[in-house]
C-alpha cells in the first residue's frame, strides 16, 4: 500500500469512528471519509474488521510514541505528565466521540481476540511505562521507599482506564479525574521530605 | 403487568443480555429466556429500548438495596465491603459476560439519553454511600483527618469503574483490583494510630 493511501485510510477511519461509532460503522462510511472508493479499500483491506486491526496497530504506534517523551524534571512531574497525555492528549484526535467509539471496542475485545491482543499491548505498555516511572521515582527518592512499583502501576492505569471510561458513561470531565490523580500522587506517593532534591 | 410475567421479562433479559450481548439482542432471544412470545413481550414493552430501561431500572433497584446493608465494625471494613459488593456480587448474577454487556451499554450512553440518565444515577448513588462512609470514617478517627471525602469519593468510583472496564477489556481479574483497593485505603486513608478503636 502507498503510504499516502495508507495515512488516507487511516486518518478516514479515526473519523468514521467519531462521526458514526463502531457498531454502525460500514466500510463505505470510511470510504466517504478518506476519499476513497470502496473498492480501493477493499484493495488494501479484505474487510472492516482487518482494517480496524490496522487501525488498532497505528493507534498504538502513535500511543508509544506519545508516552516515549516525556516533560518534567523528576518522577512525579513525569508520571503526571504520562497521565495526562494519556487522559487529556495535547492534540485534537482524541475527542468524546472517538473515546466512546473506542469504548464500543473495548466491549467487544471478550468477542474478538484480534481487538484483545491490541489491548492487551495497550495495557502493558502504559502499565511498565509507569511502573518504569515508579522505580526511577523511588530511587531518586521523590517517591515514599514503601511504594510497590508493580501494585501502584496497576492501581493508576486501572485507574486511568475508569477516568475514560467515566467519562463516555456519565460525562465526568476528564479535567477533574486528572486533578483527583493529581492529589493521589501529592498525597500519596511523593516521599515526605517532598523529594531528594529540596 | 403481572408480578409474575414481570420477573420472567427481567430475568430473561438478564439471561438474554449474558448469552447474546447487548448489541444483536432481540426480543426474540428475551422471550426465548423468559419463556414467553415475543407477543408478551410486546404487550408490556413497545420496544427493546423501552424493555432495557426498564431492566436497568430494575438493576438499580437491586442495587441500592445491596449497598444499603454493608457488613464492618468500622467504616474502613464498610467501605471495603462497598467495593467488594460491587465489584464481585456474592450471588452469580454478574458474571463476565454480563459485565461486559452492561460495558456496551456504557458505550451506547452519550447517545441515548434514557441509558445515560440511569448510568448516571447508579453513579450518584454509589458515589454518596461511600462519601457517606467516608465522612463517617473520618469522624469516628478510623480515616485521617485530612481525607477530604468528597475528592477521595470521586476517585474510589473511577478506580471501581475502571476495575470493570479493565475486566472486560484485558480480562485483569477483579480480585486482582480489589486486592490493590484494599492496599490503597490502608496505606493512604487510615488515620496512622489504625483508627479510634484501637
Amino acid at each position: 500500500m502507498s503510504s499516502d493511501a495508507a495515512a488516507d485510510i487511516m486518518d478516514g477511519t479515526h473519523s468514521a469512528l467519531r462521526t458514526h461509532g463502531y457498531a454502525g460503522l460500514t466500510m463505505q462510511d470510511i470510504a466517504d471519509e478518506a476519499g476513497l472508493s470502496t473498492a480501493a479499500l477493499h484493495y488494501h483491506f479484505d474487510c472492516k474488521h482487518d482494517l480496524l486491526v490496522a487501525f488498532l496497530d497505528r493507534l498504538f504506534e502513535q500511543f508509544e510514541a506519545r508516552i516515549a517523551e516525556l516533560d518534567g524534571d523528576d518522577a512525579a512531574e513525569r508520571l503526571l505528565s504520562l497521565v495526562e497525555t494519556v487522559l487529556l492528549p495535547p492534540t485534537d484526535d482524541d475527542p468524546h466521540e472517538f473515546r466512546t467509539a473506542l469504548l464500543e471496542i473495548e466491549a467487544q475485545a471478550p468477542y474478538d481476540d484480534a481487538f484483545r491482543a491490541r489491548l492487551e499491548r495497550f495495557d502493558e505498555t502504559f502499565t511498565a511505562r509507569v511502573r518504569s516511572i515508579l522505580e526511577t521515582g523511588v530511587e531518586e527518592g521523590t517517591f515514599a521507599a514503601d511504594v510497590d512499583p508493580d501494585e501502584v502501576a496497576s492501581f493508576v492505569v486501572t485507574y486511568v482506564r475508569g477516568a475514560r471510561t467515566q467519562n463516555v458513561a456519565v460525562g465526568t470531565p476528564l479535567d477533574d479525574s486528572l486533578a483527583a490523580f493529581r492529589d493521589y500522587v501529592e498525597g500519596t506517593l511523593l516521599a515526605d521530605d517532598g523529594g531528594a532534591g529540596e
